[in-house]
């Protein structure tokens, strides 16, 4: 089954899209029709480039506003559709995508659409090339999937049949069930987007935010499994708009691309990835920095080798240097070499000593069994890792953690900070003793808002919140100060147990259905890494997002310096 | 009347935002809770704060989920409101607002809503609070404001009232001519947004798209003029949640919001500023660069001085630096005198010689008489200037353009360029000489997408773009080449008349119902500017966006230089 993706869905002129696209590893493009228009390249040009990449072009796209017509507006369509069928000759391509129509010029007659596209199906068939009708979510009188078969098969042409793009059919909540009536053989075609399920307007959801697979909240396995059914054997070929793809490296986009196609295939049932083996908890995690020695020793961990660190079952690897940030994120496999298997199937970059590169910088190791535990610590282990992505990367880096892993996502956050919105994900294992968040500001920041909102840190696990922050304190650790005010708010809000010790202790303190969960943090070191001690009582599930604000105002407070009153 | 702000509006710590707030010249401001609960400063300490900085402190806002509970979540409720009279009595806050309930405790009956919003009312008395009760547009039983009035007259309480907030209203499509039954003694407050007109979930909608008034499309001067008409005489005051306002730097915003809210006072007639004199044309453009001289010369420009050039209506100013750009534009107006005043109402920085700041850094000077004209030239005058603002700033930017200049805004257009979507807005004004346009990324870009899509250019009107590209070329200019497919593709879409010499000279064409559109480009000078000549033919209006990403792609193709086949 080949894997495809139309240029569209990639920043750059047609150069930079085939080059990425081929380096990634894809099979074929999709050649979007303004990406040939611009481009210097003539479409011989073009399909020799291809050639020499090894890539195939499976479809040209689109043609828009065909059908339907009144009999001038129909001449001049065939007229402009000859023209096209001249470059795609040129270019080698044999399936031309045909929108359904959204033009004033269209009437809603299925007859006289199905006998329109029959004469541009039996135009195309002396140029030996196919016409792939799909029913765009806002087509103006044809907008679901069953009613461009309807017409398909009215037009009854062997040169005329059916794209299925997954964001038209699922956006508009039809049930894709009655794809299985459709033969595959007039399934000319397969697109495949994602995308968040937004309350919005289609035509903006679908150009602005949709989502390479698995990155939003489509059901695309089963999508997928469906259009498999009928027998269809074109490829699987990715068509994505989306506002950041749009303006981020190609060569990166098309990576992530692939990557989600291949978890997709996984799915559902194809290809060769090795299965995620399951996961018993954190090895260690690593921390680059100039000063954080002082910081853990003061939080209770002990050196037990050269640059490791433990304490309870929590172990940490310091390596000095000036790029502070958490370097290296060691899990504890039930099989260290198939999880690595799968994460280079995945496209992760091998890195020597066995660890392989997350999209966002981070290594990621595997280890065969848990650190030994060391007794009388203060904290127990680690609870989550919180890492940072641009906001260009954090769905594809979150993707990569998941699919790697075999981590299921857990519900989003969204709250606000001090200086703009902050989008928290998490993930977590099967056993709940791996857990991986990240945060990204919501829209990449000029030069007024900081850094601050954007650093990693690691959370450790403690049964006794209370005490560990007073010990930690008596040892030295400094840790953040948090204000009255918002004691003064826990108290109207929730009316906390101990609430004068929490505020004694600058601990913050949520609540769910489940359970209870106090946290209190460390200073940020380097600008970037900071550490979170949290104590989970029941089940709480959460990460406390709701003081994330107060958090961020304390850390930019040290950062500033003094305060009045 | 006083003109305030919702701290919410901005970004940074309450610090950070009542200095921007004070030194922008607001006379007050509402206190969002989560920025008191953050911030480090007792309720004390921000009244103290306010009071230095002459800032009154008008409303402290929101208290959520009050009223229709059941009596054990109607005596936490009341808990929680005495712990916020305790701060707003330190804060020395008169007035809360009170949103209508989302929450699951609520049931749907206006008696029980009214009655507990009695009793809270007559606690807030006590202490000398008022509540203005507001309904949210997603409220679950209250989402109305004519709902919201009847429930407050219900209750019957002189310290109960209204707040009405212009995104509540007209988010909904209510009429707000209703208003009009409202007595001006029980609306408390007045909160102001705008918005664009957006097709989704009005609560997504609300947190991250609204607008400073006059930015958006809704009617806010009628708005407005109901609500004063009401005998209403307390604040104007903004409460506008935007994703870029909370993260873009709050002195600058503070300033564009007042701006905003002082055009708002003017269109209801209040206030006094100036009026917009008539303008009759471009007086000049002047570019700073390191190599201008050459490009304007072989354009057939001449110069008549120190640093102008001119040919025939068209001026340009050229001063020699690195930092290429469009450093002022000069217009002319009826009263340059008048025009200086109006701009310096609405907060723009004078600069020495007469001309005023433009938010994006350009120089707007207004002069009394149109250049003379040059004869026997190619070109004939200025037709726009398109200037470039960031991402951030060009709702702003576009705004302080059209309230000083007094233009009328023009249909925005989108394109999908090269290196990711473009936003384009202009405006004109009334006589149809001066022409102002801002392209902007719709996202802040990250290290792969170039400026190039950003730069600033200044178009020239020719009556013979055919005759004029040949004359420039001819004497050396470097004009933009465009690619054989775009002409195969303006054939196939348009075939347009002389398409062989608009292939020949890199000529584009664009058409609408009124006219036709030639154009061409020079290379970009200092990679930030250059230089557009267009003929319109018949009644065109617009600016050739069609072919905008061809011009992108093409200058793009020059800095990278040698292209294969």
């Amino acid at each position: 089954m080949k894997l495809g993706i139309a240029t569209v869905c990639l920043s750059g002129t047609l150069d930079d899209k085939l080059a990425a696209v081929a380096a990634a590893g894809f099979d074929g493009v999709e050649i979007f029709e303004n990406d040939l228009v611009v481009s210097p390249w003539s479409p011989k040009g073009i399909r020799d480039r291809c050639a020499d990449l090894g890539l195939t072009i499976d479809l040209y796209q689109p043609f828009r506003d065909f059908e339907a017509v009144p009999p001038d507006v129909l001449a001049a369509n065939l007229r402009r559709a000859e023209h096209k069928f001249d470059v795609m000759a040129e270019l080698g391509a044999d399936t031309m995508l045909v929108c359904s129509s959204v033009s004033r010029d269209a009437v809603d007659d299925d007859d006289l659409a199905a006998e329109q596209l029959h004469l541009l199906a039996d135009r195309a068939a002396e140029r030996g090339i196919r016409i792939a009708y799909e029913a765009l979510a806002w087509g103006r009188f044809v907008n679901t999937y069953d009613h461009s078969w309807r017409i398909v098969r009215r037009a009854d042409h062997p040169a005329l049949g059916l794209c299925l793009d997954s964001f038209h059919v699922l956006s508009r909540g039809s049930d894709p069930a009655g794809i299985r009536v459709i033969p595959g053989e007039k399934l000319f075609f397969l697109q495949l987007a994602d995308a968040p399920r937004l309350r919005m307007d289609v035509l903006q959801w679908s150009r602005h935010h949709r989502l390479f697979p698995g990155q939003g909240a489509f059901d695309l396995p089963e999508f997928v499994r469906l259009v498999l059914g009928t027998g269809y054997a074109g490829p699987l070929s990715l068509e994505v708009f989306n506002d950041v793809f749009r303006q981020a490296d190609p060569n990166r986009t098309a990576v992530d691309a692939l990557r989600s196609l291949l978890v997709l295939r996984e799915e559902v049932g194809l290809g060769d990835l090795p299965a995620a083996p399951p996961l018993d908890g954190y090895a260690f995690a690593e921390v680059v920095s100039r000063d954080a020695e002082e910081t853990v020793a003061a939080l209770g961990f002990r050196r037990t080798g050269d640059d490791v660190w433990r304490q309870g079952g929590a172990a940490l690897r310091l390596r000095a240097g000036d790029d502070t940030r958490i370097a290296t994120v060691g899990v504890v496999s039930t099989s260290p070499d198939d999880s690595r298997r799968r994460a280079e199937s995945l496209l992760a970059r091998p890195l020597p000593g066995g660890a392989v590169a997350a999209p966002d910088g981070t290594a990621l190791a595997f280890e065969a069994g848990l650190p030994p535990v060391v007794e009388d610590g203060l904290l127990t282990g680690i609870d989550h890792v919180s890492l940072s992505a641009p906001f260009d990367d954090v769905d594809q880096t979150a993707l990569f953690y998941r699919a790697v892993l075999g981590l299921r996502p857990e519900p989003e956050a969204e709250f606000a900070a001090p200086f703009g919105l902050v989008r928290s994900r998490s993930a977590i294992d099967a056993g709940g003793r791996v857990r991986v968040a990240h945060n990204v500001a919501m829209l990449r920041r000029g030069d007024w808002a900081p850094a601050v909102p954007d650093p990693q840190h690691i959370a450790f696990t403690t049964p006794d919140a209370l005490a560990a922050a007073d010990a930690m304190r008596a040892a030295g650790a400094k840790l953040l100060e948090i204000g009255d005010n918002y004691y003064d708010d826990l108290d109207a809000r929730l009316a906390p147990p101990r609430l004068d010790d929490l505020r004694a202790s600058s601990i913050l303190y949520d609540r769910d259905d489940d359970g209870e969960y106090l946290h209190f943090y460390t200073h940020i070191l380097g600008g970037r890494v900071f550490f979170e001690i949290v104590q989970r009582i029941g089940g709480y599930a959460g990460y406390g997002a709701v003081n994330s604000p107060v958090r961020m105002a304390a850390h930019r407070r040290l950062r500033l310096g003094a305060v009045p009153s």
